[in-house]
């Protein structure tokens, strides 16, 4: 359907949600031991079902983090097939122990987005050289073509597993659309070199970071949201800095909150529960 | 009485509000079997009667969406043949049991919309053309004339049922008036043009995707409203990506929060407090 | 005072405060039917005697809306003599048994301002004319010449009566002081031009909208306040969305949040509390 | 210090701080009348002590004004000898039997401050004309001997007593650092031609308004802080007003939130807490 | 991995969490002397154990700060070896019978961080001289030896003790990305000149102003944080203001909230929860 030469081919995923919540421990501390275990068990077990995953391409899988500063205590991170999976997520999480103890203070719904530059500007040259003209039959063929093809190929990068690393970083952003400088203005052409130029960065990286790329156009409040996942959270500040001077970046990238977490595993909940970071 | 060759005849139809509400899941279970099930009968005869429609052009009816993410819970969307009769369906609801679970987080009040700006350009070069001088007695019939043909030709799309999709899309957006580009500053002719393209993009996702366009000038803190309904919530990103290379998004459109509910009838409200979507 | 040949002379009036809050529905139904009685009775009697309005021009009116949306439920408008009679009547509403059911949510304090820009140009001119320099004291005494003889003149304007209209628009403005665009640099004439221009529309909506300007520099976080008052709430968008052509509006206008009321009558008060709106 | 001969000198003075607050009328009311009467009393007494000033320089006074509108219900402003002093203000404060009503709202932190335009430009093409250059000892030495000889001149005026008016405009400001007009990229010599032209309005309302400037650069969010006081609160808008067209606030003027008190006395502290004004 | 010859070399040293809280005056003042007394204890003796530090490099301390303003009433600022630190430190405050009185209103996540803007150039001159490509192995190798060589030399400043100075001042700040200014277009040889003009500022203040940069990119919501330590504050103002008139901060510096502390020490924190400074 997205037929139109400026807008380039993307697949799309996986359904995410990130939910970032205070935790109330003063009322966690004014229960009895019996009921905390109960609230443990429960939270432990349901986050085990959750984080299990069976294959690299995991559809249906959830992570939690022990968030850095004020803007919450945990970060859930859930993938999963649709929407209506997501917020059936949502309904089980409201009916459990633990939520007596949440309170949500900020939260991201996107899907996992592959932007396929350098597969449109080849297709759409091929198409046009073949005659076609945009939003044709012939046209919408061929890019159904490429989309079917890229999305088995691309498929465990569409629906990811959540990588095991011990660091999050998540941070949602635009692109700009200023009165002079206008990322949806360029040039098809012109933005697949920039953004070529910007992957370049993020393959040097590739070996201490993992990262995921959401798009939430229509879905939330910033065009895409970003996971970053790494041993050592050093690497996410080198990393965006490095960016922070390419063109695409420093023209045209506005960034919303940043959100820093720890890796809690299911298993470790009950001593999360406790003070303790394992 | 819009007769400025600038402003582009527009027709108003339902008065429409979006009411957003976090729901209180801890106080809702602290209630007893016996006390849920009068609040759920209550609730479910209430949106029941409302999102009763008879007719494809419904002039009074509800629909009830089931929120993803911290911006809430529910989404309550109601179209009424006046501003007035809206206040009574908020002080209706504010009476029931179930107002004592929900908590005010976002709204939004417009009336539906329809810009005509293919009309008013012809119109205007007809009066001009009849030598008629815009507000003279004459001119200003010329459009009154128009606009009581037009209503009664669009009446299904000036009162319209509110689609059955799965997916809902709600969305607030301005026209930028920036200090170098500014859509009040353009002529009535480029608007037309740039509003002709837009519309032409909807129309290719007119299968998979119901538009509902609300103004919401003087009403409301955005523009306009835009209500989107789906059955694959995919289409809504699609949708609105092809449309923001297009010029009047890419350099006129600011959007506000964007809200993505999933459809609950009525009748199944009951299972909706029990943390289920059917 | 006002002697710059840029500012234009202004005329001042009433003290006006809008005050928009909550109403707390569930700790009212909390109330025994006599707690219920002796609230309303007071509220009635107090809102009873402010509205009362023996002149056309009076100057210590209320009136009250019931709010649509989420910003509030209803909004009170107090026009007084001064600020201090302001401050007095929300330490009045403060020891009312009312205001237990009532949360602050946003307000607005301003006074009803003429802006005289024909007046201005003219007695600058004449001023100039007659070889007085700006801030001499004949100057001076020119200007509090033309204060005294219109603030006479236009006295019903200045003290308004709060019209009886059953719909309110309210919402907060700013003239634009941008890099490129900026009112307060404009030459009083071109400023003159562009007032003149907007008033023309202001007048063809004369017979369905009264328009009450106030002005709020140093008093509130926006310039000037609006409020509007229409039997059909639609003749806002009209006449708010065929202005925001014209240049003073479509360059320099900042427009801050819209509020929307229905008028309640002090003697309909009773029946709002029981959620029925007459 | 400051010897670059871009930054004026300034001077500093008295430390201030504002303190904005509601006050929770429904608990107040559910105390017995001995319990008002002792925090009336204990609040009466602290207030008394600190608005006491015997010398028209005042190192340690406090003021009290009753706030109109949603914004708070009370402002208190603190003047001392530093920031040591306001800190415990607030403490003792915090241990009063009145902190129990009291929700912060809003604060603004900073110090008096007089920015000598004009000697510094007479001060720097002195110590230039003498052949010293910026930063040399010589040159700091000049600077300092200006600075404490017109530290003693201005006392008065940088430890000044709170004037006695009955209302009080307070708001912070900042100079616009734009991409196009920045005021920090003028020369010297033309901020002290445009801040000698705004000093000039100033002067022309000296009969009616006292103001006092306050830096905040470095200690809150806002580059200064202004204080009026005036017998009618009129005369804020008209100065404003009138200011606002002059060069310096027309282009490099940013304001942030207006607050506007009414002088409630200590003595007559016991009246406001039954909701009466004097 | 930073081998672009756009992007500074920096060094990163402790991490670093601001967190700032309201205290519950109300609550706490209704606690038995007992259970005040056993409180301050533990606290003491938590920030008793962190403020210790026995070397100039100091890995792992904390210190306290009294808040003055509505932003909060206490300042912890943690220096610790990792995030995962960090995150152990909120945990185990959150255990404390303290946190039952405190409300978290504000935090910031940093990391120490030296920018090499000197070594770089010297670096990529000297890597380019010896016809290294970048991101070739020899010339990673060549930054690598930089980072490792300066990282040992300035241990004492990546690692730093917190100075004993009474006043804190903490605000973060970006630098300007905007349409016509933007930091990240310049070229490195022009960063280089402006930050050493900014960097001589600060060696005139050295005396009076102990500095600690901390980078933010990717952890938290601006791009550095920056803390001062002075015994008078007026020199924070001094210097902030000095500064805001050098190329780099009135071009491209952008800033957030700014938080003014005085230090308590752990000692006198039972003073502090009397309501003493002492």
């Amino acid at each position: 359907m997205s037929d139109s030469p400026s807008v380039p081919i993307t697949l799309e995923g996986s359904s995410v949600l990130h939910q970032m919540f205070r935790f109330d421990w003063e009322a966690w501390k004014k229960l009895s031991n019996e009921d905390q275990r109960k609230i443990q068990e429960e939270a432990a077990s349901l986050f085990g079902k959750w984080e299990n995953s069976s294959a690299e391409s995991a559809r249906n899988q959830s992570a939690l983090f022990s968030l850095i500063g004020h803007k919450g205590d945990l970060i859930f991170v859930h993938f999963r097939e649709s929407f209506t999976e997501l917020n059936r997520v949502e309904l089980e999480l409201a009916q459990t122990g633990l939520n007596a103890f949440l309170t949500p203070q900020h939260s991201y719904l996107s899907v996992v987005e592959l932007g396929l530059y350098e597969s449109s500007a080849k297709t759409y040259a091929d198409l046009a050289g073949k005659g076609f003209t945009p939003s044709s039959a012939e046209w919408n063929a061929g890019i159904q073509e490429v989309i079917q093809r890229q999305t088995v190929a691309m498929e465990k990068r569409l629906f990811p597993a959540i990588p095991p690393a011990k660091y999050l970083c998540f941070y949602p952003m635009d692109r700009r659309r200023g009165e002079a400088k206008n990322w949806y203005k360029e040039t098809i052409e012109e933005r697949q070199r920039m953004m070529h130029e910007h992957g370049m960065i993020g393959r040097r990286y590739a070996d201490s970071v993992r990262q995921i790329i959401t798009g939430s156009i229509g879905f939330d409040d910033w065009e895409w949201g970003v996971d970053l996942f790494a041993e050592d959270p050093i690497v996410f500040k080198k990393l965006i800095y490095e960016m922070r001077f390419d063109e695409v970046s420093a023209v045209y990238a506005l960034f919303g909150q940043f959100f820093i977490g720890v890796r809690v595993q299911a298993a470790d909940l009950a001593q999360w529960f406790g003070g303790k970071l394992v």
